[in-house]
């Protein structure tokens, strides 16, 4: 069975003014809308000017950031909500300053255009160096084969609009960054021959298909506790309605990876979790692995979602499904497409039995610590600040969390709407919180955007909080400041002074950016009237600077670091 | 003749001390002292704690800035300072977030350390995905590889001593970065047998020196006008007294490239300008050119070096010698070390004639301008501001520019000793001078730092003035701001929003940090009073935020911009 995946574009393509007479750099630019990107983000520099003039007269939105890995951040985030982002730098100095951001989307697939401006080719023959070069004019180009799945260099008229093809096609199919590089006098050439889309065939092996969907249906059936562990690639493949549909029709419980966090609703009745092996929710882990039959769907193994090795999965009773690879117990199935597997299932959920899930508690477990545990005091936890957040969460509210505590405690809220937690889970980043911020306002401008975001990675990225105001948007940025690396204080123990940062008095960046309301708590009753006020004037910014003791935690972050500290 | 390169390290490690049981960590930390590394430049993450905490323990000081590429910056001034700089960084989010930095110091010859820490061996053998891994464990290094000049993994306790020096000797040799990726369970491992430093033999090929030398000294004694084109190599090199034995001993004048400029005092007899083709000082440019023999000392033939290529520079009548290379006319001479070329020079001088040079006045240009162009009006130019700064500059002074009209303007500076002007004038990447600044601080902090930065470049990197400030410096930064990339408007004309950046209070910046004085200023009588005050309270930090025309530029940029804005 074939299965030509890119109908949609090739449709939207065929239309015959495509032969018209179109440059490089233009057809780039429509190439980019048809995959609905709208946004795109960057600084200018002089290898892209000629490009960027382009982009300012297309219906592209260029929106310059203040920073080029900033731009690499809110990309890469508008590509988690919108299906795919874009960004567009100069050649090195642009380039190279995104690799730290590009390599997080690679390794969390999130489907990136970084367009690069490069030397006029005319101008690489005069033998003298050219400013931003640091050895070869393949410098740049080589360091980016190692975090895209696809490139290209327009060097050629001739193959300049099939390379533009070939590679944003394997830039939607596979989830992954990939790199366009533009040389300057490139950008204008209008190919001698027209050129038209024509998609791309790819080949799944649909008698392997068959064979994996007959025997996982058989495993699911037999099972008495089957369960599906949902992870990020739900999303980013939009399978979310395929994996509801076979949880919904023989009511499997869905358990999230950490980095899977909202791929489903956590309102959810069939949601039960966070999965986090010993570190994570004790009935989560408890429902996962004592399953049968454990279905992992889209879910990356990675250390951090396993609770540090905790997880006990043994393959003989995991079906593991990924857009890359299928194993069940342990044999491999090869060329299978997710959606096509996922499909497959849908079609034979008829013989699976309807089974009652046991009654579970669904209280939100901080709500009661809350009432439990700290009943009086006036200091602030995380876990309860996590807790009063949660309250105020609605459909219409994206969550972003920073590395550190930030995120690890945000993996108590529960979010309402699919997509709508966006961290960087797995690669761990510090400073991706307010740079995404950026992108997400800029894909979803209706929703209300929270940053929750410690000291120190504010410190390194904060200052795009700059384009959200400039931009027009508001977010509420929680800012939990406890004077320093706080996660790794827990993780490698001793009084370091390594794990301090400057103290900043956070307030006063909205002096420098002229707008917004500062707000600083160091009490609950602050905090509370703090989130109030932020809740209703939504036409501001606000920066909420909290005050921790510099030894709080939340409980995720002391169960984690119980487990990371011996490696470290 | 073979040639001992490293003398100097290899005594000092000779001592029987060394045969002490020692770990690779301390190693390390040992080796990098035996190369003038005091100061270490970093941000911690899991993966290098252990080594942090080696760091802390040791001699070395470490200083931890608030972004990545900030201590590659940091870690590049001051090397350029010292002859070595260091910064250790975690894996993946810390290495990749500094490719730029170290990029640009591959470019522009800087001995820089990168010291990364990475998954110990002991973890990579799970199957499990490692957080901040990319694609494979070899991800980073395989990328670090094209703009370093060595690399090791110190993944062998057998090998991991003498792989550290040789990394560390290519460092010091060939003035490029190096890096080093150390697993964090190998910081401790003592290897099993002792290891003693041994230097490194580099054989020169005397023979061809010594024809180099003598054809050389031939075209000096026959030239009429010969004169001496100084780059940033003498600098990087050490090799400012050679140059300048060779200059004085025959009156041969002296110019310098704009990255190399300040390798020779510019209040120095000999010294004429910055040589800098059509867009430089005319008269410069006509000594140099009507030259019947130039001799190009360790100076890149850079774009921006030479004018946009309106350098007139016949192969014919140079002799253009690197560290890597040595041309005379159309003929190469391999295997030249560059300072055994320049001391075998100066032992044949005697054969040399003494020449009168035609008196040349010395005036400061930008003075003469002053007060001829704009006698009377208040608004400032960057031109003029320029001036007024050169006038309070004297031997204690280091000035640092970043790109932009920063670094065209700076060129019109007089600076007093060697090595005070540092900018990234090849690879002209944007952000340098905040971090660099911290960096020269740390390497000279009896200096008084005068940063001079456009605000796009300022919005990139100043966040690392708070580091300036907490750990006691006091530099005076000079925001030049024309509301966004100035250069780029000239370089591509049209009235383009992608150029316009944010509009910040910079001054509030310093109620953030809590530290320092703001001054802004508008006209030329408050910018003296601003940089009276600066001079005058040298134990604060000062903001000096110059509010220019929108489309105010230095001479030297005009020139420039005429000549790029063709190829853009």
């Amino acid at each position: 069975m074939s299965t030509p995946t890119s109908d949609r574009n090739r449709d939207s393509l065929a239309s015959p003014s495509l032969f018209e007479p179109i440059s490089i750099g233009d057809y780039l630019i429509r190439r980019l809308g048809d995959y609905g990107v709208e946004d795109l983000f960057g600084i200018p520099g002089d290898y892209v000017l000629s490009f960027y003039s382009e982009l300012e007269k297309s219906p592209l939105n260029v929106i310059g950031c203040t920073r080029e890995d900033c731009a690499g951040f809110a990309a890469d985030a508008y590509a988690r909500i919108r299906g795919m982002g874009a960004l567009c730098v100069t050649y090195c100095v642009g380039g190279l300053s995104v690799c730290n951001s590009i390599a997080g989307a690679y390794a969390e697939k999130s489907p990136v255009v970084v367009i690069s401006g490069a030397p006029g080719l005319k101008e690489r023959s005069t033998g003298a160096l050219l400013h931003h070069m640091v050895r070869d004019f393949r410098t740049q180009a080589d360091v980016f084969e190692k975090f895209t799945i696809a490139s290209a260099e327009l060097t050629d008229p001739l193959t300049a609009m099939s390379e533009i093809d070939r590679v944003l096609d394997a830039c939607d199919h596979f989830k992954r960054p990939v790199y366009i590089e533009l040389p300057r006098d490139m950008v204008h050439v209008i190919p001698p021959s027209p050129h038209g889309y024509r998609g791309v065939l790819r080949e799944a092996n649909s008698e392997a298909t068959n064979e994996a969907i007959r025997e996982t249906i058989e495993r699911l059936a037999a099972a008495k506790k089957p369960v599906i562990l949902a992870g990020v690639e739900i999303h980013r493949f939009r399978l979310q309605d395929e994996m509801l549909q076979l949880a919904e029709s023989a009511n499997i419980p869905i358990a999230t990876t950490m980095l899977g966090k909202s791929v489903v609703s956590e309102r959810h009745p069939l949601f039960i979790g966070l999965y986090e092996g010993a570190i994570g929710d004790s009935e989560v882990t408890r429902v996962v692995e004592q399953s049968d039959c454990v279905l992992l769907l889209g879910a990356f193994l990675s250390d951090i979602n396993l609770g540090i090795y905790t997880a006990k999965l043994e393959p003989n009773r995991c079906v593991y499904v990924t857009s890359e690879s299928l194993r069940i117990s342990h044999h491999h199935y090869h060329q299978v497409d997710l959606k096509q597997f996922l499909v497959g299932l849908n079609g034979e959920t008829s013989r699976l039995p309807w089974r009652e899930i046991p009654n579970r508690s669904v209280e939100e477990p901080h709500e009661k610590k809350d009432s439990d545990d700290e009943p009086e005091t006036e200091s602030l936890r995380t876990s309860w600040l996590i807790a009063k957040l949660n309250e105020r969460l609605d459909a219409d509210t994206i969550v972003i969390a920073d590395v550190g505590d930030s995120l690890f405690a945000a993996t108590e809220l529960t979010i309402h709407e699919r997509t709508e937690f966006l961290s960087p889970a797995y690669y761990t980043s510090m400073g991706f919180s307010i740079p995404a911020a950026l992108g997400a306002a800029t894909a979803r401008p209706d929703h209300r955007i929270v940053v929750l975001v410690g000291d120190g990675a504010f410190q390194m990225t904060g200052q795009e909080l700059s384009t959200l105001i400039r931009e027009g948007h508001h977010p509420v940025v929680i800012l939990l400041d406890n004077h320093g690396y706080g996660t790794e204080r827990y993780l490698h123990k001793g009084n370091w002074k390594y794990n301090d940062v400057a103290t900043w008095d956070y307030g006063q960046l909205l002096r420098v950016y002229r707008s917004g309301v500062p707000h600083r708590v160091g009490t609950k009753s602050e905090f509370i009237t703090a989130i109030d006020t932020a809740w209703s004037q939504r036409d501001q910014t606000h920066l909420i600077h909290v005050t921790l003791e510099e030894n709080d935690a939340s409980d995720t972050l002391r169960k984690l670091a119980e487990r990371m500290g011996e490696m470290v």
